[in-house]
């Protein structure tokens, strides 16, 4: 059976990504750093988030070289997020991708350097210092905009804060909306529109790839929880049942498994409501992602 | 007895400063991720990068605004270091400016966090989501590619890394100008460097400020290892003589405490003669940051 041309599209892009990363992260960073940043970035995950960059860049007919970089630069943020979220101050976690997490590899200061420096460099890769390199300043600086805003207090930083907060506290379902809205979906919204803003779209286009990013941000964590309690984990390639253990406030616990389901499709229907308000010439691949974050079993 | 004019200067310039820092670092970020990071940035310190910030663009003529955002980036920057490094796993130090570390007033996790927005934080700074803001996007641009390569890898984090890796290891002179040069010497030039991007400069001059950076940077590691063994924890505002305690390899363990004063003065020197190379319509406050930076006390 051949691939369907998503699933060729994706390792296109897939391929491109992990040249573009091994060329960004530099192996002989002083003091293993280097190789800390490179394990912790390279070969492994899903790529959601360059996916959804170069998608959403395809979408809007977006300046090639500027959405690779962009999405190389959410790879790192996320990747360095995770780095930072598995240490023994904060999640403690020793599995991760199937390997033990950084800093059980590398010791705890080389992760968090390696993670501190994967975020800097995240901002090195969307500020190319060759000026031959096409990508016009004005986008360089909308895309560290659109970058910093969501990893920090408003987005993934200020969300983990909630979230460290609220161990074994009870949540309402704002407050846990609210919680992921800022912790995962930030980044993935964040990754939709850095692509959007590689082309050209209206104000009306804009809007619409922003509510198609919330929508699968929040449906990606949905599906998360529901992955946490049914799927073991060898499937997860990480600690399965942790949030339970650490009675965490998740989807699952408040709405039940099945409320949980239905309201990852009610997501999953509203981020294919926002492409078609869009009505952009062509945004299958998008359309393509929002069905697998929903339907993805790991 | 009337304040100098230098002293004049850097009180507005501080003033500036103060404020500018206490608008971008929110007091109401969530689960008090914003009071951890408004702890470990406002009301401490000596403020010297972004007095070179200022300093330098105020050489060049050099465009108001954009220099008091990259006046609080690069503090954010240097903030959120040393939160960092203050951690258990890193030099595990509980006092900094006279006052409990952040790690100890916050607790590990929220101070991770908190250094972890406070750097996404200098990008936000630097790239004002306001269009009227004035910032031309290619300084914002610039700004950034400046900031994030003096803290990644190549910098700050990459110097940090060696740094720990010699913990009670042997290392000559070229290795130890290696890591400070990477470590504190990267942003204090990034400072001035970014000062001078906010105006016009000519390749000569741009050099000579580079010159210049690179000198006092290397000049304040160089201080800073003498005062180490010279003065008591109270003048400080942190923990003395720490370095020999951990064993760590420094200026005065090389060379001696005159050989080191001595190395001292050289680079005072060099830091002057690099702005006489530049021929700036007017580097007084440069000079005078370079004498206070290797006469200070604390």
């Amino acid at each position: 059976m051949s691939a369907s041309p998503f699933d060729d599209w994706m390792r296109t892009a897939l391929d491109q990504v992990e040249i573009e990363l091994d060329r960004q992260v530099p192996a002989d960073a002083p003091a293993e750093l280097g190789l800390a940043m490179r394990y912790g970035v390279l070969d492994g995950g899903k790529r959601l988030r360059p996916l959804l960059v170069l998608a959403a860049a395809g979408c809007v007919d977006g300046h090639p070289e500027a959405a690779l970089r962009a999405a190389c630069a959410v790879e790192l943020i996320h990747a360095y997020s995770l780095i930072h979220d598995d240490m023994p101050c904060m999640d403690n976690d020793v599995l991760r991708r199937g390997k033990p997490t950084v800093h059980v590899q590398y010791g705890e200061a080389r992760a968090m350097l390696a993670g501190d420096a994967m975020q800097a460099l995240a901002f090195e890769v969307l500020t190319p210092e060759d000026t031959d390199d096409g990508v016009p300043p004005a986008l360089q600086a909308r895309l560290c905009s659109l970058l910093a805003r969501a990893s920090g207090v408003l987005g993934m930083a200020g969300g983990q804060a909630i979230d460290l907060a609220h161990v074994g506290k009870q949540m309402d379902e704002a407050a846990l909306q609210d919680m992921h809205g800022r912790k995962t979906g930030a980044l993935l919204q964040a990754s939709v529109l850095m692509g959007a803003a590689c082309g050209r779209t209206t104000p009306a286009q804009w809007q619409a790839l922003a509510d198609y990013g919330w929508a699968i941000g929040l449906a990606f964590q949905v599906v998360d929880d529901i992955l946490d309690v049914t799927q073991c984990a060898e499937t997860l390639g990480k600690t399965a049942g942790k949030d339970a253990d650490q009675n965490k406030p998740t989807y699952v616990s408040l709405l039940g498994l099945e409320g949980a389901r239905e309201r990852a499709q009610s997501l999953h229907a509203q981020a294919h409501a926002a492409l078609e308000r869009g009505a952009f010439a062509d945004a299958r691949w998008l359309a393509t992602l929002a069905d697998r974050v929903v339907e993805r079993d790991s």
